[in-house]
């Protein structure tokens, strides 16, 4: 068997330590009643996945290269089929966990057995999910496997790039039918200074269902387009699915007496960050709502952080497996789907603050004023193994007068570089706009394996960024209640 | 292009006429309430899944043939690639239109707002679904849009018979847990016969989800392994469906006045059929939940209908499109999800006689007693462009005692031509065991479409059979609340 194709060995004692603590965590809350049952349930599942991830992959790499979804790494000296599209495996396994956790959140001879007990133990009480939530999550589980589905059409059929924006809308239709239906809210907190304008609240409306669509269009499509490196995709999803936990974590109910002294007050404002001295109610407060809403998101996000952990782990550099459309799609839409019903759009956003980068930056190639060639991978050099930042050619007509503008402020902030005609001054090359090749220009040359942790050191100072503004300045522009 | 990838033109009158038609459906209950508002959209939505699918399926045909879903077709004499897999426009089309119903069937505005005029013109009140509903039809879909999911994969990975015998309890994992989740009824009515042993009610427990997981397998594989020929898989279903909305509309509440003199009284035990003399409450003897089960099924039939329909006007004989695993997965579960759902499964069981009788006939082949080659279709014949019963060998070893007292008993019955050596009288080959061979059997060779035809009449006559059974027979082991 070809190198690039033999599968990354797992070790064995992997299963045998990870399966016990993962049924033993499914049990627990069978055994003794314990505070949020569902939670050590989907903690368990997430175990599961992590090893059926771990273990599926390479075991099914072989049939996906048999089935012609493979593909050549461009980065590299080889040239054997890797298997591509193996971001199903990862959806499957996710979705079917999914599934099978449905019981434990909401089956009444579950959560009442366990519900009455903690009543009587602790202050606050959690029912974890009301019964016609089930509804809401059955949507979300259908908005994620439309989203697998279509994900692996377009790596089937290999949908052209301008037809296939649209897609997660089409994905994100049961998300917003079922929203609908239920009669969800289409409210935003209005920020303080426009309060005079348009009071606390303001009805979006129609424009509420837009604002979703185009929310699970963006998560998706971002992630896509922020694509090229061995583990880029995955580490992306990865590190913004922890953020969201970690986020989650901040508004559960800990056990009275757990305390952590948060640095977050070190960021400003130290009087917005000690919300009220008790901390066992967590940033909840109290209200049920809160912390029902971010158990949904901790239920969707535990298995995410475990699928791509554990493909992570195979797709690490040198890749032994391609995530392709599928992962990005079906990662993407699990973002938008905790966003939207969790309500923390806004947070969520700011998790995606090196997407957003790279979108704006995508711009003027995405809508055509620079020219954009089918690949925007930086460009690898076979003899040193380094990467470097790959160019787009004006080759049949120079630059208008806008993108020539945009190019300059570009190479003004250090984002671009340019070759220009030595007579004419006219822009003949600019390196492509990814974030990748502006990592390659300001550190200079590297391998592709130092580029990828290099991204991932600006996802994680990106999430500390967003923490920092939402604990710390949202204060500025919304009051208490900030969600 | 090669004249059998050359799609059937679709006449354009059939757009013009249909679609206004269609949203005529869709408007009627917003401007003057009627009766069952979300029955019009039903009907409404499903004109326009068979406009879809009539269009859709030759637009889409040249994609799925670049992208290598194609096969030959084994019965012609040409070598064409004709487009494979295209269920997955049926399932897609199909699956879409559902979602998109469920506004009409649970937004509380558009329930409420005709329900209460309804309430005040009628005797019946029917609130159509209970809000609770939409779990229980989310869950179908779910199950639904799984089963396309792993068609697809099957056509695309080309699954092992074996394997892919389990597949469909995988895709009805969702409606079995949301049903544990609500509580659903394990509970089924013990024929008058044996109730004085079990009594009237017998709680079947966990076994139920045996039951349920095991129907769901047999609806999609008994279709599945019922095909060979231009339009079997497709009419069957098309067929079966029509059958569960006949029998739906039964129950259905009809507007007084309103009267059938339904033949069925000929069939025997006249006073067993004629259901109390009021026909406008029909067989629901104004019960609610009978008429919301039946409108449940209803919604989920008449949309597949027309899906079948569109579809097989383009996968009749000389077929341009084959269905793939993707059709067989989708219709399959469908009816098991009515079946289950608006329990009456016994009920659906008997409009498969055909497929039951196709099983028990090729269990000997299915479970390895006699040879069973890739393919049990027909034999072609392209000199006389006729179709001829198809032949196992036994190559390897002579049949088993077991198996030649089967095949014999078989050949009395005159289901399979033998053929046995002349000097030990040991059987060398026997016609494979489907009811198509038997068809040709028993009605002579014959063209590919004339076998198609009979295939229909067929499964036509063990509709009526079974409708004669259901509502003739059954009172003899049923009392009269027969589910």
């Amino acid at each position: 068997m070809a190198p690039a194709l033999r599968p990354r060995p797992v070790p064995p004692v992997l299963l045998f330590s990870l399966l016990p603590v993962a049924a033993w965590l499914l049990i627990r809350p069978l055994l003794d009643p314990v505070p949020l049952p569902a939670l050590y349930a989907s903690l368990g599942l997430s175990l599961f996945a992590l090893v059926g991830t771990l273990f599926l992959i390479p075991a099914l790499g072989p049939t996906f290269v048999r089935a012609d979804l493979k593909g050549r790494d461009l980065l590299k000296t080889y040239d054997d089929p890797i298997p591509e599209s193996l971001g199903l495996v990862c959806a499957s396994i996710y979705i079917l966990l999914l599934i099978l956790f449905i019981p434990f959140a909401f089956s009444d001879s579950f959560v009442t057995h366990t519900g009455r007990t903690e009543r009587a133990r602790h202050g606050i009480v959690v029912h974890e999910f009301p019964h016609h939530q089930l509804s809401v999550y059955l949507s979300s589980l259908l908005s994620l496997l439309m989203a697998t589905m279509l994900g692996f059409l377009d790596d089937v059929f290999d949908i052209r790039w301008r037809h296939k924006l649209p897609i997660p809308i089409i994905a994100s239709i049961p998300l917003l039918i079922v929203y609908y239906a239920e009669r969800g809210a289409t409210d935003v907190v209005v920020p303080l200074p426009l309060r005079w304008l348009l009071g606390p609240l303001l009805n979006l409306g129609p424009l509420y269902y837009v604002y979703m669509s185009l929310l699970s269009t963006f998560c998706t499509n971002s992630i896509n387009i922020l694509a090229g490196i061995n583990g880029s995709e995955t580490s992306q999803a990865l590190i913004i699915a922890v953020s969201v936990i970690l986020n989650d974590l901040l508004y559960l109910p800990w056990p009275v007496g757990f305390r952590i002294a948060l640095p977050l007050h070190l960021l400003g404002r130290p009087a917005e960050v000690d919300f009220g001295g008790a901390w066992h109610a967590g940033m909840a407060y109290g209200s049920r709502i809160l912390v029902e809403r971010h158990l949904f998101s901790l239920y969707f996000m535990m298995p995410l952080v475990a699928v791509c952990a554990g493909f992570l782990y195979h797709n690490w550099y040198p890749a032994r497996a391609f995530p392709g459309d599928t992962l990005c799609y079906v990662t993407g839409m699990a973002f938008a789907v905790v966003g939207i019903q969790a309500h923390f759009s806004k947070t969520l956003l700011l998790f995606f603050l090196p997407q957003i980068f790279n979108f704006v930056l995508s711009c003027p190639q995405l809508f055509g004023l620079v020219p954009c060639p089918r690949h925007r991978v930086p460009r690898f050099d076979s003899e040193t193994g380094l990467l470097h930042p790959s160019k787009a050619e004006f080759k049949e007509k120079p630059p208008s007068s806008l993108a020539t503008l945009i190019l300059h402020v570009f190479a003004a902030l250090g984002l671009v570089q340019l070759t220009t005609n030595e007579r004419t001054g006219v822009i003949s090359e600019t390196t492509n706009l990814t974030i990748l090749n502006v990592l390659l220009l300001r550190l200079g040359p590297m391998r592709e394996e130092t580029l990828t942790k290099a991204l991932i050191c600006t996802q994680v100072a990106g999430s500390v960024f967003a923490f920092a503004v939402r604990y710390g300045l949202a204060g500025l522009v919304y009051d208490g209640n900030r969600r």
